[in-house]
């Protein structure tokens, strides 16, 4: 009973993806966890949405252990748990394959920052983290994506708290947030950017990255002290 | 109860976005003015499409000050303001991020008149204003963005009476018209539009803006005395 | 009572473009032909699909003159008269501005047959009828619009019983056959057809025409005498 | 009644086709085959999926032959007999000419292998047969494109059990499977994995194939005596 409100927050979140369309069959996963108890809650490996239920959410420690359920978690969920333990402050983690961002990630490249859709979200550009070396990839695969995550982030000096989004070279996006429910907000959000991004860029080869001045003023909008968005 | 009218009419013309397909989350708003009493109601910020109701739309008056409601205003409201208190025959504004649109404003260019479905609505590009200057920016945004798009009619020589829309550069468009409604029809044409002239320019990179004979035509079919579309 | 049956037909004609997506509000009309009473029943003018009815569709003579009907008729309604006058076979014609097929037709580019799919359904490329002059714009435009399109068909030895569609140059398509049905099959066969066509110059700029023989091949499965499609 | 469950398998799997959005009116079929009987079961020619039903699927034996059933079936028939004949460890076949997919066969290009959505089901580029000979066309057209098919695998040294989809150039896919659900899975599988390829080409020209390192680890993941994924 104990898990109740993580099995809860993680399959509503799991059961948005195929309603934003980020997801065809069983191509993605969303976690909930409870810092308190030390377990997140994730997708069941392979189970069609349709098929779910609280119950049939699996409950995993930080090392990528079950602590409860009978189904295998999923494939992806050592990358959860390297996330969970690096990063104390987030709440829930989403991967997917949605169409854009996945294109994207197979083209190894950051996504620019064209518009304010973007800047509403994100002062930077979205990162894209390389493709892991083939010693990691034959490793612990799973977990060394969570630190290819990690390592990216701290080699472009960005704060897991502001970018809540990243691209795995030739894989696809993860992304993160303080709720379940915002990481899949950031999921949604990520794949719009990168439809547009690569829309602009057909209509304006040169299309030029947004000002300074416009990525402050519509973060600021949405975030921080003087933020006026919302209620 | 002397708000009722636009209260409804903000609302259904809101309620409009999600099903054309404009926006995703709250990426939009659309307002209804009343001439006689000096005011507008405008969806409150950052609130689902399906939360809202008549009771939830804010009254503001033209220099976006509240005059009756309890949530917060849109973040864009001080736009709408500016284009009320200018434009003083436009009786619905609504803004939207969609996708071919926003992919237009963020390329920085004009949508090129390319064929009958644009001439059907403008006899002219749809104007791309610039994006603004950071002082502008720095400065009381939202105010400055609405006498951005009216310096650009300006500059221009556009009426706002005969094309009613625009992109903001860089960030996103806005439409408007006599009614609400007539305001929400206008951005699905937009964005129609936005997608035909991208795929038009694929196809052939040299295609020809529409002669002048076609453009008075169309125009005319739909417009003014001599107009024989409809009933 | 006489024409219930083109009412009937031409209702359920024009209720199937929304369903197919190949509308968006009003841009669309289909009319349906009554060859012994020499008159047809057509989509009345700027009416929206979901307040259609069999009752509210126009009857017109073959010179474009209301016969039966008290709303006005689509103002394509002299378009669809000529196409009917000179082409005594067709039993339905549909017009709409379809995205990827008036793309082409924006581009001025007939469409290349480039698989299969194109030839179930036409031996040769979809002509692109060239805009018109000047001269016959300022005249009597639609009218007109029924000659170009005729003799497009001429200047190209197509006949409008094997070729059911063509798109005009920077306005959009019109396809026809012997029922109202077929007319809406056709316009829903170009669109897919449009739409593979650019991505597939997308993918090899250099992509070759279909082979003779299998432009053959298909075309008889489905076509002529030793037909083997359907029932 | 011995031949009831491939009928329903059948029957079933065509019905995903529309769902999943691989079918524009009644481009596409399924088949089911009953090795221990010697025959399958394929949708009739021409019918719409919502006329469907068990009943009406045609049984046909691995020449072709009609065992039971009214109803003509599907016109490429003949390849499914072949592809059954050949490949004796199949269970279904799928034939559609879903958007992307038949883009990719009419450019005549195998689709490269960009990512790890590709490579979850496929260790190799989606291979695109060559267009057959005029003498092949002219013969016995559909049994000829089962051994177009089943030469290019020989060509390329390809396993029908491991490489379970293909593009046949000029025309459209073909994808198989274990079972029929396994095929339509193939098919979705395919035409994501067909966008997500022409969009990562479109944001940077130069995307490399996809590391062996990865190919290897993610087929891994899903097929053999250490995968990982599902239940």
């Amino acid at each position: 009973m104990k898990y109740e409100d993580i099995r809860e927050a993680a399959y509503e979140a799991n059961m948005q993806l195929p309603k934003l369309g980020l997801v065809l069959f069983t191509f993605g996963n969303v976690s909930a966890v409870d810092r308190d108890l030390g377990v997140f809650a994730i997708k069941p490996s392979g189970v069609p949405y349709e098929e779910l239920s609280p119950k049939k959410m699996v409950i995993v420690d930080f090392n990528a252990n079950i602590v409860e359920g009978k189904l295998r978690p999923s494939s992806d969920t050592k990358t959860h748990a390297v996330l969970y333990k690096q990063w104390e402050k987030i709440g829930g983690i989403v991967h997917t394959h949605s169409t854009y961002a996945t294109a994207w990630a197979q083209s190894q490249r950051d996504i620019p920052i064209f518009g304010t859709t973007h800047a509403d979200h994100n002062t930077v550009d979205i990162p894209c983290a390389p493709p892991m070396s083939d010693e990691m990839i034959k490793g612990d695969y799973e977990h060394e994506t969570g630190f290819q995550i990690i390592n990216c982030f701290k080699e472009k000096g960005l704060n897991y708290e502001e970018v809540e989004m990243v691209l795995v070279g030739n894989h696809a996006p993860f992304t993160w947030g303080k709720t379940p429910e915002k990481a899949v907000y950031n999921s949604a959000v990520l794949e719009t950017v990168a439809q547009m991004a690569l829309l602009t860029e057909r209509i304006n080869p040169n299309a030029p990255r947004l000002k300074d001045a416009l990525i402050r003023k519509h973060y600021e909008r949405k975030h921080g002290p003087d933020s006026y968005y919302g209620q």
